[in-house]
């Protein structure tokens, strides 16, 4: 059964894209902790970090550095954390890799429960970085 | 002025080190939040996540990979966190680029605040992580 990522991927599910190669796609959060909360997977489905191949790991790790760029831009703030949850014990819930970036302003903790953003926010929010990712 | 991991890597500090190639060092964190919680560095000295150079990124995360297979094998459980922490809003203490590593086990909170071991313990986990790192 294909995960929900990969649904995203094959575009059977819905998702604020706002980044693509022949390696990674990268989506908002639809539970976001901060505005402009980003995920970015491999396209090549693998539950584990550790188990991924040389040849998925480093075009996804460039993908990462270029969305979290196009996310600070977006977000105008150069702070963010970085993660990635592996096993349910670490609050993976997607099986599926996925890193986490979650921009951070001075003074503001990450949301929890998370944000309920308006469909019309989320969709500004998706432009943003969208235009943002260096070409 | 050099970073204290700079100065780990370069054995003007000492550090509790599990793992080190020709790009990243690897050694235990003093604010443990679960035994085995590991931080993986590269040598080269750069403070934000998203301005590695490609020739640094790759490698640092196939150590990356390393040390977390072998934080999984040494602390006897698949499930663990990574984590960067990119700019002090973001909870960045030191400004060199720093992975987490933080072994998790089921129904088992992170430790908050950090746990106090012993120079003992800290010198059992970090033998049990080098003895398993794969060749």
């Amino acid at each position: 059964m294909a995960s929900i990522f990969t649904r995203i991927i094959n575009r059977e599910l819905p998702g604020e894209i706002v980044y693509e190669d022949d390696h990674a796609l990268a989506f908002l959060d639809i539970n976001p902790k901060s505005e402009g909360h980003t995920l970015v997977v491999p396209k090549f489905p693998v539950a584990s970090f550790d188990a991924l191949p040389p040849d998925v790991l480093a075009p996804l790790m460039l993908a990462v550095q270029k969305v979290a760029r196009a996310v600070t831009r977006a977000m105008n703030t150069p702070h963010y954390n970085l993660s990635l949850n592996n096993g349910g014990p670490a609050g993976q819930v997607v099986f599926h890799v996925h890193f986490h970036i979650i921009p951070r302003h001075e003074g503001v903790r990450t949301a929890r429960p998370p944000l309920r953003l308006s469909n019309q926010r989320m969709t500004e929010i998706g432009k943003a970085i969208r235009e943002a990712v260096e070409p």
